[in-house]
C-alpha cells in the first residue's frame, strides 16, 4: 500500500520505519523538499521508502499519518492540501503539547475541543481516526514491548476508517486490545490522558508503559 | 478516630458507611443541620454515625473527606472553615465536572489548574491529598470488585499526609496498588482523566473497572 507519513521526528520515523519494514511503500512529508532527515530516512528504508513535500507526500499515499508535533499539525495538513486527503484515512497521532510555559507541558486545545476534531472540521473530506497518541512511538509499534494486556484507545467519525485503522492496529502493528471510543469528539478524553502520561513517565522513570481498562 | 464526611450524595454515603463499618466515628456534614440524607445516614450507621452542619463535621474530625459534587467543593470547604481544617489531612475526592453544557461533562478547571490545587491554595493550612477520584465510589471502598491487578492514583504536597492516605487505601479499603504521583499539580493529571472515564464507561455499559499502569 502507498502510505504517507507527515513528520520526521521520532514518531515519524517510527512509524515510516515500521510501514517499510511490512512491505509498504512509505513516503516521508516534511516542509521542504529537501530535508535531511527524510532524505536519509528514505536511502537507509530501501526500496520501499521515498521523502517529499507534505504535499508530495499527500498526494502519493493511499492513506495518511499525521506524525508531526501538535503545534505543526495544521500547518503540515494545510501545506498537504485538502485535496490530496479528501476520501482518505488520515490516522491522527498528534498530542496538542504545549511547551511554552516549561514542564511538564499543558494542552493548547482540550477540554472542550481536541485537536482530532479541530482537525476533522478543517479537513471535512478527509477520515479523520484519532489513535496511538497516548503511548510511546517505540509501542505504537511494538506493543509487546509490554508485558500481559494494555489497551490502544481510536476514535473518529467513519466506521469503516475505523475498521481499516483497526486492521493495522492489529495485524500490521501487533496490537491485541483496540477500544473504540466513538467519535472523534473522544479526542478529548484520549489528549487528556497526556498529562497523566507525562507524569507517569517521570514516576516510572521509563516512557515505555501503558495503560489496561480492568472490568469488573 | 474521627472522621469528617462533606457531602451526603452518593460518595460520601459510601465512604462514610464503609468508614463507620470499619468501627470508626463519622460524622456526615452537610450544608444545614437538619438535612433528612445525613441524618438518615446516620441512624443507619449506628453507634459510630452522626451528622451534622460541614462546620460541625470539620470541628468533629481528625481527617476530613470531601466528596460533594465538584462545583459544591469550595463553598462546602469554607462552611466547614478554614480553622477546622488547619494542621488536617483532607482528602479530595471531588472532581470539577460541568453538566451544564450537557452530556458528557466538561471539567469546570482543567489544563493549567486542577480542582485539588484550588482547595489546596485556598486552605493552605490543610494538608490535602486527592485520590480516589478516579473510579466510581462502590469501586473506591472495594477494589476488589474488579478483578487483577489496577491502581489508584494520589497526589499532595504533604509526604506524611500521603503515608497517611496511603494506609487508609492499602489497609482500610483494600487497594492492593497505589501510585504517588507527586505534588497537588498532579491533580491536574487525575482530573482531566475524568473526559476518558466518562466515555470509558459509556463503552462498557458499566461503571465498575479501573486502570492499570503496565510496564515494560
Amino acid at each position: 500500500m502507498k502510505i504517507a507519513v507527515l513528520g520526521t521526528g521520532m514518531v515519524g520515523e517510527t512509524i515510516a520505519t515500521k510501514l517499510a519494514q511490512s512491505g509498504h511503500e512509505v513516503r516521508m512529508g516534511s516542509r521542504t523538499a529537501n530535508n535531511l532527515k527524510a532524505a536519509a530516512w528514505a536511502v537507509a528504508a530501501g526500496a520501499g521508502g521515498s521523502a517529499g513535500t507534505f504535499a508530495d507526500a499527500a498526494a502519493f499515499g493511499e492513506l495518511v499519518f499525521i506524525c508531526t508535533k501538535g503545534d505543526g499539525t495544521l500547518d503540515a495538513l494545510r501545506a498537504a492540501g485538502a485535496a490530496s486527503l479528501a476520501g482518505k484515512v488520515l490516522i491522527d497521532i498528534s498530542n496538542p503539547l504545549d511547551f511554552s510555559k516549561g514542564m511538564p507541558p499543558s494542552l493548547f486545545i482540550s477540554n472542550t475541543d481536541s485537536l482530532g476534531e479541530t482537525i476533522q472540521r478543517t479537513f471535512p473530506e478527509a477520515r479523520v481516526v484519532k489513535t496511538l497518541n497516548t503511548v510511546n512511538c517505540r509501542v505504537m509499534v511494538e506493543p509487546s514491548l509490554i508485558p500481559g494486556d494494555h489497551d490502544m484507545f481510536m476514535c473518529g467519525n467513519d466506521p469503516q476508517a475505523k475498521a481499516t485503522v483497526r486492521t493495522i492496529l492489529t495485524d500490521w502493528f501487533g496490537w491485541r486490545h483496540v477500544i473504540d471510543l466513538g467519535d472523534i469528539t473522544n479526542a478529548r478524553a484520549t489528549e487528556q490522558l497526556l498529562p497523566m502520561w507525562v507524569r507517569l513517565w517521570g514516576v516510572l522513570k521509563s516512557p515505555n508503559f501503558n495503560l489496561h481498562v480492568v472490568k469488573a
